[in-house]
């Protein structure tokens, strides 16, 4: 158990983000209370019986008239919906309570709050953690989801250094190893390494099933394939809601790689040994060198 | 044991392919012996102190000498030097002996068979086991590679139906489920499911890797990363003979692709939130599907 980061946690949304990080909070004694607000009923009642949170209601103003100074409410529900919920928890904010969220698009999160806070609050500080899965909802809620992962936080220039710490020990307490970065280098990043990949898995995947040979297609896919396309099956309005948010950034790195992959086509047409070689040995010697930083967490990812 | 396929199964090229076969085929007792031809001496001494081989050498004579009427070849080495060792193995045909090969392109396996050999020969029966590791070399020679994996076999109209199934046989006693379709069929598929995705994997790592940002890029990629580009750490000369070897499959599925993804590039950037949702139900669809039909093999694919 660490030392409780505060009195109160809030979770608003519990899907697999915001169940897991209630479920691994109330495992490591966080907070005194984790509470949480979803639209279903039923995902509260099955929070509850499955030891997630302590508390929850699909209504916020019972739940947010609890909360004092430095307690924290953290937003978990899809990224195009965060403004409505800063909307619902203004006045919470405005006495005090700390606020963060799991978005991962950095840049449209605090321009939100920008639009409904009026001038960013010091209590706000904007993360993300880099962790998923392709399952979704408060079923999938795992403890572990969070260790040995990286959660990136993009405080603001009025971020107080007390909210910043806050958050920072809420997000170690569960096991993840919290990193700072402004919000245009964070969304920048996971445009190449995470929407980019999605975009292109999906577009894969989509022109595939479309084809009439589909069902040969999928009888004969291998291994690769497997791995390929295993992102093609996360939730599509979360992806929706990511790409929209994060429109600039993955505009630009799907041009980028257009450009690249149409480079490498050509090579293939007009069999450029050398340049194809080249492609594909850079590529291998960048992904073992991938391979050998990246942590494996100790129970493996589902 | 099975009862034996033939007196003596010759694998030429002992790598992750041909030694996992070799290995397998020497388990199940599928022939008396079970012999090598590899370009390193080093290779065929590994194979027999792992007990892959029973023998082997980096010379044909004295290997190809010992064949009779009936035994098998597979040749199981890089796709564009297959034209050379049909070359080398032309008198061993022409006495009978019934020849495979684990090339992932069928087209060019039997052009080059016409070519070298003149007319196709009745015991020629090209093959191709779905199976496959991102690692390579006859130290990741696996006894269960095969097991529970499709191999396709594209008989020309020449094959004889003794060498068919003789060659569904021997990959039957490995654990393989054997199939036939025409190899222009075979291409198209392969193309779709297995060159298509290589490409776009190598592409993407390359172009990341060139960014200025690239520790970063790999520092805060997750699971989905690691997931996508697993194919990009493929043997790069492997891969260059293949997708040289179906050009022009591969470009039509490249450029088919590259519309597709084009066409969602527009809709982001439209914000077309329908067309968006779109693809990417339709991908989650198709991907729960292929999830759904996929066979794992009993242990995990390494």
């Amino acid at each position: 158990m660490s030392t409780p980061v505060c009195e109160r946690l809030l979770v608003i949304g519990l899907g697999l983000i915001g169940g897991s990080l209630a479920l691994a909070a109330r495992r490591a004694g966080v907070a005194r209370e984790v509470l949480a607000i979803s639209r279903s009923s039923q995902t509260i009642r099955l929070g509850v019986e499955h030891g997630l949170i302590d508390a929850g209601d699909t209504e916020y103003d019972a739940v947010l008239s609890r909360l004092q100074a430095g307690d924290v409410i953290v937003v978990s529900t899809p990224t195009l919906t965060v403004p409505a919920v800063f909307e619902a928890v203004k006045a919470a904010v405005a006495r005090g309570v700390i606020l963060t969220d799991a978005a991962s698009v950095k840049g449209s999160v605090i321009a939100a709050a920008q639009t409904v806070f009026g001038e960013l609050p010091a209590t706000f500080v904007p993360g993300h953690p880099i962790a998923g899965s392709e399952k979704s909802g408060v079923m999938a809620a795992m403890p572990e989801l969070y260790r040995k992962r990286r959660v990136i936080l993009t405080p603001t220039a009025a971020s107080s250094e007390h909210a910043i710490a806050t958050v920072r020990h809420l997000w170690q307490a569960v096991g993840a190893e919290v990193v700072e970065m402004p919000a245009d280098l964070h969304d920048e990043l996971l445009a190449a390494t995470s929407h980019l990949p999605h975009v292109l898995a999906y577009a894969l995947v989509d022109e595939l099933a479309g084809k009439s040979t589909q069902e040969d297609i999928f009888r004969f896919a291998a291994g690769g394939f497997r791995d390929f396309t295993r992102i093609a099956a996360s939730d599509p309005q979360m992806w929706h809601d990511i790409v929209l948010a994060n429109r600039d950034a993955l505009l630009q790195e799907m041009d980028r790689y257009s450009a690249h992959l149409q480079q490498l086509r050509d090579a293939i047409a007009h069999e450029d040994s050398e340049a194809i070689l080249g492609v594909f040995s850079r590529a291998k010697a960048a992904r073992d060198h991938f391979a050998a930083i990246f942590k494996e967490p100790d129970s493996p990812e589902k």
